[in-house]
């Protein structure tokens, strides 16, 4: 029987590759969709190459660099927020960029006939981003379902409802190579350990050890 | 006072270049977003980018080629029919594009603070597209509200129940440069005439004389 296809949208975070080795688990022939759109933590295009070469999975990386700024991760002149409490939308938050990546991994699954479309994306320690939020993938399958040909793909987030510490359970489980992994909002050679990312992320590694 | 910004769609077609005029009208300031998708009448791009500076109005040219095909309209090696009953999804249907498109115009919105996001999308000449009818764009406001900053941008159709006889009338009311637009689907020097996007322009022309 064929494998049933999956696109999945790869940063090279945490969350994104969990959700590949998810897929994978599965039983789905994954295609990755990597983005280098202007971020200033570049770097996370990297390790999402490093892991679909890992992995032997399909990928492209689309070059889309966003001539607007709007967003402290395009603009290097402002500061990532280091301190933030974790309420409202943090200056991290790139305009549309989750509705850019899901038209992109839209137009992918119909052109090779895909059924669905993985995303990371995660609610419930990180909730600031609308564009995280069930609500919203909810909104974008009425797209899918007014504006295409396929009409049925599906949009799947399996990450959505766990906390970062349920992530790297899982993580752990799946056997993700966490070490090639890179959340860091900051575009330096290690990771900087105080931007929202990072903090977010230790604190996932603390809930659990 | 000052004027509202929106974003416009901008093909280098009759009707994209009409909807900017009709924005310019009504008093919007307007920012154009052309793009270079790998289509085989990149042609269009160059009368998009001509229409801008003839209007003297902020443009981008996104260069987003799209590495998958899935359509006669980046694929050169199959043709573009040239002889279909105006019936069903067409071969030069884009997996997404008009998704794409909006996706970007919406970043762009969010990032100047633009208000209105105007396309010259079109329904009843020309029904075969889904990503230009009217649920589609009804569709696409539920995810600017659920998944966006700024929630509250709109899309405007100004076009969408117009016969092409009565966008060519309101084109020529609004002196929009006809001579610039490109219609043509092949990448020609001159129209072929023969094309669905030739026919669609010449019955309109037909139609009024």
């Amino acid at each position: 029987m064929m494998k049933k296809k999956a696109i999945i949208l790869l940063s090279g975070g945490l969350d994104s590759t969990t959700t590949l080795y998810y897929a994978k688990k599965h039983g789905y022939e994954c295609h990755a969709l990597i983005f280098d759109y202007g971020q200033r933590h570049k770097k996370e295009v990297r390790s999402a190459v490093a892991v679909a070469l890992l992995e032997s999975v399909a990928y492209h990386v689309m070059r889309i660099k966003l001539p607007w700024k709007g967003s402290s991760l395009l603009d290097k002149k402002t500061k990532v927020p280091t301190n933030r409490k974790m309420k409202g939308i943090p200056s991290t938050y790139v305009p549309a960029r989750n509705t850019i990546f899901l038209s992109f991994a839209l137009s992918y699954a119909e052109a090779i006939e895909a059924q669905v479309i993985f995303i990371g994306a995660n609610a419930v320690d990180f909730s600031g981003y609308p564009d995280c939020r069930p609500k919203f993938y909810q909104a974008f399958h009425s797209v899918i379902k007014e504006g295409t040909k396929a009409q049925k793909i599906k949009i799947l987030t399996p990450l959505i409802d766990l906390s970062k510490a349920e992530i790297i359970k899982l993580a752990i489980k799946l056997k993700v190579p966490l070490e090639l992994t890179w959340s860091c909002y900051q575009g330096g050679q290690k990771p900087c350990g105080i931007c929202d990312s990072c903090r977010l992320r230790q604190r996932g590694f603390d809930s659990i050890s």
